[in-house]
């Protein structure tokens, strides 16, 4: 699929993160105003909550952008969004006779702040990319025994909380925890010193289900994609994890794009999970291309100066898809809901420059990396900003996400002061 | 405190579990109407909604059970709590002058069907037993090993999932899921073959937090208890729980009793936890009595036939406090919700009667149980009904939750068939 040239000029820009072919979903305000439903065209946002109530966008008996965020569009189903993306597409491609209607309902994107762009319902993280898997698992028990032996038979995950799920933008502030050095006896509450990314897409449930649904019908289901970013505390999440995982190392924060990509703009970018060494069983068996060629890259920013791009990689490197997680998610009979989130675990290619998180960046904090700015880094430090940014590139065309930014803030000095 | 009289006239019977002491929250309906909140009184249910409706409440400028659960109630905080209970028990108390208007609003239990009490948030459950963590320790890794480093300073907990959290009456259906019998190298997808309970309770989260809260906030905070029970696939656990915890395992089913019990009904019967081998670090440091005086009893029914009472203890056999569990889940900033529901963790007494789960009951199925019809369990049977019920005793009175019950129906022949 080429270019689809839209009459907003700078959509048809080269290499423009939201062409016509994207068409990704968020939501934003302008100062003063209410948070409101968009879409990013080139450099400005459609006002989808305007364009419904002047009667530009009708698709439903009732709205469905009345409220600040995307879930009752997600509970629709696959023909209404299909249904809007066909009139969002006409609205904004080039020669629409609706375009003078159109054009009071653009914001410049400079103008607006982004807000979380659904109400995530749960949120549950997996451990599904198999070099980063293979890399920690090297790391804490060696390279004969990295991989648990559940590993290649089911995407292991583990519920998180979605309470702290954040947009791109949102400080992230150092936490205390339970911790224990190896040179210590007794463990000793402290600000985390090891505090990490993780670098993650995530899946979007649209469609709810309530009984063990196959991964054709998880792939169905799914809504659309965000990067995202588990930001982890390996100090914490080493003293808690055993026997039951990860718990307050991960429930400081995970910050998501400000746009979620649809389905459909990612349609071009479907490929193959990679070949298996031992078969699936039936019930997440891959049934069709459905992870994505999307290119990723982590860059570390230190306060005040350049940034320097730390990871690059692919999320086509991950073992398995979101729908075969989505699908092992539901075998219990497990309802899953509308809002529903699911982290994809965090995608490393097969090199060192392609690692998604700084434990393996560092080998565990052994291998410091040295940043552009001269400065070296194992782990986070105060006031360093990250940013995600994926890009799926087409013939002519790219669709991005928009970045997943956070920039660490120290530590309080008591959190229990008020 | 003795019991105090009510004009209805059951629940002043001895060992009554809904005296005016008690005052427990639930959702209810009766044949052809829609659910509403209420209270339970001896054998009838005060219809709150009709009696805010009336007039009979007013508690804040807009209605607080307009909506199927309490919620609302439980956002407003603790000075609201105090005034509906003590508006409810001035209505309900011997004596009450509103006696004649109350009167019609009252329904029998019998006619009612129970719902969800309050929207899950977000669901946990910990890890949080002594003799629960001594005895699964024990069979997996030796009494030397029992318990893991961490026990003994944190309590151990994951995040669980909301969705799966059914009232007490909801049949429960074996799951599917992939397992990995010792005798075979290659996992298979199978109905659970050792489905089990968990005895715990439930405590709620009212009043919400945003970063680390202290153990005397955490209980501020907490509304009030109810009985769970935390359907388990051991064998689905064990193949999935190495490295990140519990998944699927958990995820069909988690029941609750159809009562929510006040804080302020069990006040008289908090007592401490025990004392520790290790002291605790400041943040979840105990600062009160925490736990509760609660008698806990299971009982197995098998199809048709008599039930026996399979398990006796009490919840004050906890090592922590469901105050000192939220004040941990709070550590890292993670942001707490009305209606987060935190399990306590199995609760298993020292001894072999006092076990709160099949697993610890027949030693992992190596020591099935004699049930009073004569029948052996190791695990649960299709058909089997397990009860949960819970007595907090007074002098003169008893507070309890009603029955937290299931009905573990057989697994779907083909769990994909539509």
């Amino acid at each position: 699929m080429p270019l689809m040239k839209s009459w907003v000029a700078s959509a048809n820009e080269a290499d423009h993160p939201f062409p016509l072919n994207n068409l990704p979903y968020g939501v934003f305000s302008t100062e003063g105003g209410d948070p409101r439903c968009g879409v990013a065209i080139g450099d400005v946002i459609l006002d989808v909550t305007a364009a419904e109530a002047g009667g530009l966008i009708e698709l439903a008996d009732e709205p469905l952008f009345d409220l600040p965020f995307w879930n009752p569009l997600m509970e629709e189903g696959p023909a209404v969004w299909a249904a809007l993306r066909n009139r969002l597409t006409a609205l904004l491609a080039e020669g629409a006779e609706e375009q003078a209607q159109v054009e009071p309902l653009l914001i410049a994107q400079i103008d607006a702040e982004m807000h979380m762009p659904f109400a995530v319902s749960e949120y549950t993280d997996f451990y599904a990319g198999r070099h980063h898997a293979q890399n920690v698992g090297t790391m804490f028990r060696g390279p004969e025994n990295a991989l648990p032996p559940n590993w290649l038979h089911i995407p292991i995950g583990y519920n998180g909380r979605a309470s702290s799920v954040v947009v791109s933008g949102t400080d992230i502030r150092r936490p205390w925890g339970q911790l224990k050095s190896p040179d210590h006896d007794m463990p000793a509450f402290l600000p985390s010193r090891r505090f990490d990314i993780e670098l993650e897409m995530g899946a979007i449930v649209g469609t709810p289900s309530d009984g063990p649904i196959s991964v054709q019908e998880a792939d169905d289901n799914i809504f659309g994609y965000v990067l995202l970013n588990d930001w982890s505390a390996r100090d914490i999440q080493a003293w808690e994890y055993q026997p039951l995982g990860p718990f307050q190392a991960k429930a400081t924060a995970t910050s998501i794009s400000p746009w979620i990509v649809t389905k459909a703009a990612l349609e071009p970018f479907r490929c193959d999970t990679p070949v298996r060494e031992f078969e699936l069983l039936d019930h997440i068996k891959d049934c069709g291309p459905m992870l994505y060629d999307i290119d990723l890259e982590v860059t570390m920013e230190p306060d005040g100066k350049d940034a320097t791009v730390i990871a690059r990689t692919n999320y086509n490197e991950m073992y398995y898809s979101a729908a075969q997680q989505l699908a092992h998610h539901s075998t219990s009979g497990c309802p899953m809901n509308t809002g529903d989130l699911l982290g994809s675990g965090t995608i490393s290619g097969p090199t060192k420059p392609e690692r998604g998180s700084l434990l393996e960046l560092s080998w565990g904090g052994k291998e410091p990396l040295t940043l552009d700015t001269g400065e070296n880094r194992t782990f986070i430090e105060d006031g360093d900003t990250l940013t995600l940014t994926g890009a799926a590139k087409g013939k002519g065309y790219t669709i991005g996400f928009g970045d997943c930014v956070g920039t660490l803030l120290p530590a309080l000095e008591n959190p229990y002061a008020r």
